[in-house]
């Protein structure tokens, strides 16, 4: 009679009996189907250097921004978890921060997939992770940190135990992509790790880096060429190196969903205006539209699937970003419209043939108003699973209900993890698959899907949609 | 045991085993209820003329813009299911490249609908309704066209087997409403057959039609008066005209709900420039926001219900506008504000005897934020039932638990099926009221409302609240 | 077998039999606890003066916006029910005008609260109430007149049955609080009544008031300075004094949550213009913006809890306000945007120690969008619980699903009432915690959070929130 969550068949699936049963047999047909990752944050020499993974606190805590966010939102300060590289405490203190923290997590999404990493991956006794907190914040340190040591721990063997297919990173378009290389050429190897080109420091005027990052790519890959046409040259050269070595996708960060078609000559003139550091706030985010419709001719020339991110206010407390930098638990994300946005990129290539585009949003109310109406009629678009806040078993039962009925399941994108947490990717997974089920459970209790292709759906759902929308 | 979704009796409705048999007892109360449709698309001459429907794709595929935008979606030309008159290929090949389709449908409305009614209607097998596909397309093809040249498929006699009590048509403000005058003067035709004013070319500037429309309106109906004050006296007298045809609404397809009082030197203005083709996109709002004011103005004269539907980006696709025309899948919903949008036309007329104003959104999250605030304290105000992408039975749970803690269930308009695809009218009727019967089984089920009541409500729901919003 | 709702003890559990047994044993941890209300609207001398409360009426129904909206808008005049001291009807007239009325409030809120406070306060039996109407309102009327006048019925009285441990009440910072002082050194009196600051007249530029409290501010309490410097004092020195009457917040009725942080100069400059009555619209919205950060560095400071409730259009129609004034159920949400808006005051203040800030809304999107994401980082934000419209039973589920995924238990508000219905607040509260026990019992049932934990959890939801939170 264990209270355990992790290791309950069980978990997760609707509380009717007779629509449990159903999710039990249609989460049967998927459970152990290989793990595809079309968008994610583990860097790939993790992978191709198979180095053991450092502390429990520097692989579970300091890097998650799920994990600390919360944790200092009840008062204790990011250096205390050993953020961003902060040193304040040593890791053993810092997970005895996090572990007197743990009740924070009930009913999170970070403490249902914290829970079955440390149960099943770890393999701690369930009533050992209920119970963490200061008395055996030690114990558990010491209990991670002996199996971290396991050879059966590298990232190698977890990445065949975890059962994963395929692993896309996120890289930088002047990377040399020299681990995807090493990865791909070794016959030891039997997983694919794939990059994904993701330029924002590269079309962001705004972005601290930019002038430089526009210097380097056009000198390294601008084919001679100078000014706007040696940029574009050296982004479609550097898209290029990424086809060559596994990419298949380019994925985009950007403040809105806004796109805008300029003519070439007025796109040179905010180029080089912004060159000049002279670009307004209108500037730039006519010079980021325009880009995006950039971005899509070029998926459109070399076949690299698209996909947008919209809608975070990046770094909302600025004295945490100065102190602790990018990525520290303070994106917050805000009202968008895709409607309008997205319209000049849609007039252009919205049904090329071939071209994906895929619309993540972090703003729940698109998904019915706009990207179920967008991607049942253009042939181009498919809507990005729920993503970062959305991710979690309600949020992802929300979203299905309020696309399929307009647009069924053949537009939507697949899972996507979206993580650096290498150790919850088949918790994330997992979890996904069993709101798939139970959400087809009740369309079928309710007469609504016919059992017998709810079986097939599941199967499209976790694996033909990811192969087919990412080009797999 | 069959699989069949659309013979199962508990179809749509709830899992719980005993939410389920109170909602089957509340659906027994209104399932066999007359039709009440006082908001649609099918045009009148259909019933008048009685002409046998033609083949199955002009009946159920090609007009029907749910349908093929799916289509669409997944990679099929428009012209190969024969959309605007296009002629690429045959009846036949067009409805084989829907069948080849269908497998897109699974959890749609749509698919519920066509389901619906090829069983229901056309009587085909469950079974051959789940296999529909390449291998048996040109059969059901046969057997439906079998169907439409049996003497019973002709629209009347379908009208009646369907249980229409009312039907009401969307008319152009010149139109003679000879074909509704037919069948008002017929004793052999029991049914109501309604018009429903709706003037949107003629009040929508950046129509392309706009000038031609007012020339017409005001020669015809201006009473020898010109400009704007013929325009004015056209408007209102083919407004009496409809009403002496039996018309209870008049419709407005609204670009956002902004609403506008100006004066009428202003108003008259606005027009002028309009007229001499000089108005800017602001000046089209303010005249389209202040001619609202003017509809509620002679709504509250003459007694039209008035009905408002924005918040459409019409035609957003401009290549497939320009080549296959309006309303062919790519009408794609925005965010839209009726809080400050509509209350100029409120400070007038909200508390005005008698008058109804009806409030549509394809922006669910306007249902509890503003529209049932709205509709909680005008008497003119009814919040419209679900439309477009919402009439769907999530989309429609969604509505009634957003608005009802709100509005309890007498401020709203009772279903409206909007539509031209006269077969799917039943399944339609049929699905709202089995989501009906749902929600309030909930709330009998969690002792929110009484049984009794309950059955007292959702005949009010089906029967009593169109007959009362809609005047007839 | 009777049908009454507020009797069942299963009232607004969920329907499946599994979920309702485990909602029961949660339930029962938090059933009798007492009430703590730290935000409403009673007045102070109702409980000071122990004065019978007048009839059913003015009780019941003439203050009370919720009920009298609704009947307006099935075209009752509010005058017809004594609305804003009207005297066009009687007291029992216009009763019998809201017992007529009583069946427009199945499936609301306020039916509910209002079915309970009939049965439980008034000792009505289930049938009586189900058949409120014409026929026996007046019986109804004289039943709860003759408890009324029993001695049993006095606010203190009922203070003390309901369980009341906190009240909060809402006052103008110029209020003696003479009403507090006498409850608190009122030995024979048990609860804490306590004030909370509410400064909106003084800070909205826009209110008719606005001049006047100025100078009466700043000559009452401005220690003899003048000027912007005058006002800032006397509000400093007012807060103080609340805070030695046992306030424990401030509470700002804001329109948009927009914040914004002036310099010195020229939030002087815009204080004077405004004194002279020349503030534009937007001058107002900026100065409005810039005294919500100098209320934070205030909180910050003498440590009241801001609580913020933006997103009303107040007195939509200004015909209805003309007649009977403000609060009278004419107040309508529109959008807001916390993310952008909330920012500046989050810069100075987000991780203040020890500032508590409660953000309210009426637009449901912001929940998961903004609300979660802002009180999952910064330690100073929790999330205000549903408010106003958005206090009912599917409503509060809808926020805790949309909250909770994202951060947990511990960064919500606890239940509010809001209410000057003195006899509905234990069905407020019990309602409330109703719906916490029905959501706890979900998550436990599809193994998301343990049992062990849900029961400790509801107990902090209902009784550790509000004290945390409030610093009670």
């Amino acid at each position: 009679m264990t209270d355990s969550i992790a290791a309950n068949p069980d978990r997760l699936l609707p509380a009717d009996p007779g629509t449990r049963q159903i999710a039990r047999e249609l989460l049967a047909d998927v459970e152990d189907l290989p793990i595809i990752s079309p968008h994610g944050h583990v860097p790939a020499e993790w992978i191709a250097d198979d180095t053991p993974f450092p502390d429990p606190t520097a692989l579970i805590v300091s890097p998650d921004h799920y994990v600390t966010r919360l944790i200092h939102a009840s008062g204790v300060e990011l250096d205390q978890l050993r953020v961003a590289g902060t040193t304040a405490v040593d890791s053993r203190t810092a997970w005895r921060n996090f572990a007197e923290a743990w009740p924070l997590f009930d009913g999170t999404a970070s403490g249902y997939w914290l829970r079955s990493s440390f149960e099943h991956v770890f393999g701690l006794p369930g009533d050992v992770v209920d119970a963490l907190g200061a008395d055996n914040a030690d114990a558990v340190y010491d209990a991670i940190s002996a199996k971290l040591a396991e050879p059966g721990f590298r990232p190698r063997q977890l990445f065949k135990d975890f059962g994963i297919e395929v692993l896309a990173t996120t890289d930088d378009p002047l990377d040399s992509l020299e681990a995807h290389a090493r990865l791909a050429a070794d016959p030891t190897f039997a997983g694919r790790v794939l990059p994904t080109f993701r330029p924002d420091p590269y079309i962001n005027v705004a972005h601290p880096e930019w002038s430089r990052r526009v210097d380097r790519i056009t000198a390294e890959a601008g084919d001679g060429a100078a000014g706007y046409t040696g940029y574009l040259r050296g982004l479609e050269n550097r898209r290029q190196y990424f086809v060559e070595h596994g990419a298949v996708s380019a994925d985009h960060g950007v403040r809105t969903p806004l796109t805008l078609k300029l003519e070439r000559a007025e796109a040179e003139a905010l180029f080089e205006k912004a060159r000049r550091g002279e670009a307004t706030a209108a500037d730039r985010d006519a010079f980021e539209g325009h880009m995006m419709v950039e971005m899509a001719r070029m998926s459109v020339e070399d076949g690299l699937v698209m996909t947008i991110h919209p809608g975070s206010y990046r770094n909302h407390h600025a004295p945490t970003f100065a102190e602790y930098g990018a990525d520290t638990g303070h994106d917050i994300p805000f009202a968008i419209d895709y409607t309008a946005g997205i319209r000049p990129l849609l007039e252009d290539f919205g049904t090329a043939r071939g071209f994906h585009l895929v619309l993540f949003t972090l703003d729940e109310t698109v998904f019915s108003r706009e990207l179920a109406p967008l991607a049942g009629f253009y042939p181009s678009v498919y809507i990005g699973a729920p993503w970062w806040f959305l991710d979690a078993p309600d949020a992802m039962l929300r979203f299905r209900s309020a696309v399929t009925e307009t647009t069924g399941f053949t537009r939507t994108s697949g899972f996507i993890d979206d993580t650096r947490a290498f150790c919850s990717i088949p918790a994330r997974h997992d979890a996904s698959r069993r709101v798939e089920a139970s959400f087809l459970a009740r369309l079928v209790a309710e007469h609504r899907v016919t059992e017998a292709r709810a079986h097939e759906i599941i199967v499209d759902l976790v694996d033909g949609s990811p192969r087919r929308v990412f080009k797999l």
